[in-house]
C-alpha cells in the first residue's frame, strides 16, 4: 500500500497546498480519499495516470472535500473512459451530480456509480476492506476513512512438510488452509507447516474531526493514521468551535490508537510554510515517527 | 484596462496550464471572464488578491469554464468576505448552485446574485459596458463576452478658450459638455475648446465557439480579441465537430474584426509546451501582433 498526498491545505488553498485529496495505491488499483478542487491536476502531476483510478470516497460534503470530483469526471470522459467509476460518498452528493449533468448533457464515455453512505460502512475491494466510519465534524454527517488490507497466510515451511511427510502435490492444499491426511493415517494441519498469518496493513484517514471515540477504535494499531492538523495548540478553541483537532489533539489520538506512525495533513493557510517546519519539528518531539505530509508527497506503508 | 490570462488550456489542463479563467481588471474593481477549476489559486498565485473582485461571467456551462465558482464561494466566505459577489451565467447556474449549498448548509458571509442571461445582455459597470452575446458551441448556449470602456471627452485646450474669450469660471461647463453664450453675445461650444472624444478599449473575448458572424460584429475594431484556438489547422474537423476553432479559423476571425490585437488561449493538452512554441512562431506570420496566452501571463490594454 502506498499513500499520495495530493492535497494537505485545509478548505483555502495555498500557492503550495491544494485543498484535501489522498491517492492510495493498492497496486492493480488505486482509489481516492476525498477529491477537493485540483485533484486531477495534481494526478497529472503526480504521474500515476488515472488508467488505474477506480473509486473515490469522499468523507462528507464540504466543498474542500468533494469539488474536484466533477472536472475528474468531465477529463476522465474526454480521455474515453471505460470502466465504470465508483463513488462512496455522504447523501446529498448524487443531487449535486445530477444538477450539474443536467445543465450540460453530455454523453458520459463511462458510466459513474454512486453509492450514498449513512452510517458505519464497509465495502470489499480485492484484496482490501473499505470502511467508512461517522467522526465528529460539527453538524454535517463526516466519515473517516480505513482501508485495511486483508491478513495474508503465513509462510510455508518446507523442511517441516518434508519432516512430517507430506507429498509435494498435497503441499498446495496446505497453502490454501485444507488440513491433509497421509496415507498413514495421520492428519496434517495448515498450522504444522504454515507460520501464523501474516497481519494485513491498516491505513486510517481522520478527514475532518474533532478527536473521538470511532477514530480511536478505528485506527487501532494503524499502520498509518492520517489526522487532520488544522491549527497549532494556541487555537484550540477555534479548532473546538469549527470541528476540527490541534496538532497535539492530534498526537493524542495517534497515542490511543498505538498507531505505529501518524502523518497530518490539512493544514489551515494561515500558516506559512515556515511555520510548519518549525510546529514539525515540535511536534516530532511528542510522537515519532511523525510527518507533516505535503503535496506530492509519497509514503509507503 | 489590463487582463491576466489564470487559465490558458482546453477542458484538461497540463501541469503548467489550468483550465479557462481571465481576469479583466478595471482598476476600481475587476471581473472574471469564465472560471474553471483551479480559478481562486490562480488568483491567489497571480498576487492580486480577492478583495476588488466584483462580478465573475460564466461564458457557458461546460464544466471547465465553471468548475471554479464553488470553491472560490467557499474561500470568500471563510475570508468574511461582506460585499456582494454577482454571477452572470447562462440558464441553469442557478439550479447547480442551489444543490451545493443545500448539501451542507452554511451561512455565507456574503450575498451571491446571480444573474441567469438569456440572449444578446449588456449590463452596466462604473465606466464599462459588459456585453454577453451568443456565439455558436455545439447545443449549448454559450456567449462571447465585450469589455467595452466608455469613450472619454476630448482633451480641453486653455489657449483656444482664452482665444475666445472664454472666463476661467465656465471652462467646467463646457468640459462637462455644456455650451456656454460669453457676455459679448456670442456662443461657444464643447467643441470649440474640446478635441473629440476619445473611444474607450474594447477587449473582446470569443469563449469556445467556431468562428461566426456575431463575434466578428461584437469585435469589431477590438483593441484586444481573445479567441480560443483549441486545435492547429490540421485537426479543423475535429475544430468542426466540437464547436471549437483552429489557429487559422481564430486569425481569420480577428482580420475579420479588424481586431488591433490578438490572444489566442483554450489550447487542448495534446499539445506539448513546445508544439506551442513551435505553432505561435508560424501563427505571428499571419497576424501581428499575436500572442498566445500563457497562464498568469498579464496584457495591457
Amino acid at each position: 500500500m502506498r499513500v499520495i498526498f495530493l492535497g494537505t491545505s485545509a478548505a483555502v488553498p495555498t500557492v503550495s497546498r491544494n485543498p484535501s485529496s489522498i491517492i492510495v495505491d493498492l497496486g492493480r488499483e488505486y482509489i481516492l480519499l476525498d477529491a477537493g478542487e485540483g485533484t486531477q491536476k495534481q494526478i497529472i502531476r503526480s504521474g500515476i495516470g488515472f488508467g488505474r483510478l477506480s473509486k473515490i470516497f469522499i468523507s462528507h460534503l464540504h466543498g474542500d472535500h468533494y469539488y474536484g470530483v466533477f472536472p475528474l469526471l468531465q477529463t476522465l470522459s474526454i480521455l474515453k473512459r471505460r470502466k465504470p467509476l465508483e463513488i462512496y460518498a455522504p447523501q446529498g452528493f448524487h443531487n449535486v451530480l445530477l444538477a450539474i449533468t443536467e445543465v450540460a448533457p453530455v454523453e458520459s464515455s463511462f458510466e459513474v456509480k454512486v453509492f450514498e453512505v449513512r452510517g458505519r460502512t464497509s465495502f470489499r475491494l480485492k484484496g482490501y476492506t473499505v470502511t467508512m466510519f461517522p467522526v465528529v465534524h460539527g453538524n454535517i454527517p463526516t466519515y473517516g476513512i480505513a482501508v485495511r488490507e486483508d491478513d495474508r497466510p503465513g509462510r510455508f515451511d518446507p523442511q517441516r512438510s518434508d519432516e512430517l511427510g507430506v507429498p509435494l502435490e498435497l503441499r498446495g492444499l496446505l497453502q490454501r488452509g485444507i488440513p491433509i491426511k497421509l496415507p498413514n493415517g495421520k492428519v496434517v494441519h495448515p498450522q504444522d507447516v504454515m507460520s501464523p498469518p501474516r497481519r494485513g496493513k491498516l491505513l486510517v484517514y481522520s478527514s475532518d474531526t474533532r478527536p473521538c471515540r470511532s477514530l480511536i477504535e478505528e485506527g487501532s494499531e494503524a499502520d498509518l493514521l492520517i489526522h487532520e492538523a488544522t491549527y497549532a495548540d494556541d487555537l484550540r478553541e477555534r479548532a473546538e468551535q469549527s470541528g476540527h483537532s490541534t496538532i497535539s489533539e492530534a498526537i493524542g489520538v495517534a497515542k490511543a490508537c498505538k498507531a505505529k506512525a501518524l502523518a497530518l495533513t490539512h493544514f489551515s493557510a494561515r500558516y506559512r510554510e515556515e511555520d510548519l517546519d518549525r510546529l514539525e519539528k515540535e511536534a516530532k518531539r511528542m510522537f515519532n515517527p511523525l510527518i507533516f505530509a505535503k503535496d506530492l508527497m509519497i509514503y509507503e506503508l
